[in-house]
């Protein structure tokens, strides 16, 4: 068999989480890294695999089938992946959902210049949750979707604590109100505000005789991380911190309640929920799949940029079209 | 705007649900019903919508653009489906897991002879429960998938009481065991049996003067129906039956545990459920989206027989791909 041969831009914890799904899926193999630092300093955990510079890339059009981008959706991925779609067919989780038409437009017109195809914003939200959401809507019409996040550590406000001063260490959890999905899964529909759906908890090492609710008031005042939201500061020590804030999970939850039938009155729910001991290497499980979709469409003649939404489900899968309808309708 | 018009043969529960799911679309338009019964002995929900012969469909071929049949799987949709699909693009809810190959070829070959778009396997289970079944296994192929059925009423078991001599009236309710669903929730995986996944609950209002305990005894025994189940019957007036069992609530759940990351051991976990007041009115919604889908895609030119698996997201919705990338997305 004919293996898909897959690239990795970036090496951080998206693009090892990569690495790992790439060796769950034999009809996959990994080509090389490529990494904005030297690349003989960088190791792949995969024997016989090399990392090669990010800027010689394109040396190696011929070698690579699908090149997964995992770089950040700040400053990273705008400029990446338009850029490597001139070479590669590419994937990438774009994640600044205000900013997803325009980068969606840039890697469009790159990947439909070159011949190429692309997929952007794959991962769970957006991704799988953008998915529910329209499947959801599309069935349901008259209804009221909610999306909760957590619970799971929010990557930008653990940054926002930890330059608190007199913070040496900290993380946060989002931790989704029980209370608030209980009442949509009522069939109320309820007004949520944003203190009523998510929680923020917070755990904090403090530098040696830092003035602990100095600390408190300042993470719990901070606009638009903390303030609109019910804030818990915990100080635990370095021990502590390290031990049991060492991994990255997260999840959440897409809900679909509507009403259907004479009158409208017979509640319909849909729930769809996920639980994730890692946020990256779930991700990166998302983009494998989908790389294999891209390949497939690829084959068929397809170039410019696609998202979830045009993906039709047996493409992610290995089984044949026939294996599906058997095993898996 | 042109609506897309529709048909629906078969005026049960099912053809029921559909009319007004129509309702709930306003980009389409209920032509008529077709029926085996006598039209003039069939009264439409809907002002001015008649009920034709079924068997004077094919002259109304140029009137609907999607046929949806409401027939049931056992005898119904086997005929019926590929006999429409030489007149019209056509749609249906087969749930016989074990036949859909053969139905599948069957439609798909008449389809495609006369240039048609058909669907099949569409609803809840076979259908959205499919597709998360595939989405989940494609991301995460080192899990395992379990589903669960209900609280829900189930047709096929319903009808096997009320066959018990002694039985006045007979309703049957598939349960999933919370403790089987929290043992897949924490992660271990573990090997279910049927007796382990569900129980039966039933209602039965007995005859005057009838053996309860044997009718008890007699239900409990049933084989394949009850015999592998903790099973327990409950005797209630007639009043009782007709005020709390009137109505058809399913639903269920499709849960993928999957291990990713190095050495495979982060836990990952993908939950999917629906809790519905109407089976029937839920499956007429997701007919009704896929109609939708049925309808662009055969404006793309696409004929034969498709399942959910082949039918992009995007297809569903009535908002455009612009509009779903920046509001959904």
């Amino acid at each position: 068999m004919e293996k898909i041969r897959i690239g990795i831009a970036g090496y951080g914890n998206l693009g090892k989480g990569v690495e790992l799904a790439i060796r769950q899926n034999d009809d996959m193999e990994l080509v090389g890294v490529f990494t904005r630092r030297d690349p003989a300093n960088v190791k792949l955990m995969t024997e016989g695999v090399p990392a090669y510079r990010l800027s010689d890339a394109q040396n190696m059009q011929d070698s690579i089938d699908v090149m997964i981008i995992c770089g950040g959706s700040a400053t990273d991925l705008p400029e990446q992946t338009p850029a490597l779609a001139q070479y590669f067919n590419v994937i990438d989780s774009f994640d600044t959902h205000a900013r997803i038409p325009e980068h969606f437009a840039n890697v469009d017109k790159a990947a439909k210049e070159n011949g190429h195809l692309a997929m952007i914003s794959l991962g769970w939200d957006p991704g799988l949750f953008s998915l529910n959401r329209v499947y959801a809507e599309s069935i349901l019409p008259n209804g009221k979707t909610y999306t909760f996040w957590g619970k799971g550590v929010s990557q930008g406000h653990s940054d926002a604590i930890r330059r608190v001063a007199g913070v040496k260490k900290g993380i946060q959890y989002t931790v989704p109100v029980e209370a608030a999905m209980d009442a949509v899964r009522s069939g109320v529909q309820p007004e949520l505000s944003t203190r009523e759906k998510h929680e923020r908890v917070c755990f904090v090492v403090a530098e040696d005789g830092a003035d602990k609710d100095a600390i408190t008031a300042e993470i719990k005042g901070m606009k638009n991380y903390f303030d609109q939201y019910n804030t818990t500061v915990n100080f635990i020590t370095d021990e502590e911190f390290d031990a049991q804030h060492n991994t990255m999970p997260h999840g959440g939850f897409v809900m679909r309640s509507a009403k259907t039938g004479d009158g409208e009155k017979t509640h319909q729910m849909i729930e769809y929920s996920l639980k994730l001991e890692s946020n990256p290497e779930f991700t990166a499980s998302v983009l494998v799949a989908y790389a294999r979709a891209l390949y497939r469409m690829k084959a068929e003649g397809m170039t410019g940029c696609k998202t979830a939404f045009d993906v039709a489900p047996a493409y992610l899968s290995r089984m044949s079209a026939a294996e599906l309808r058997a095993q898996m309708l």
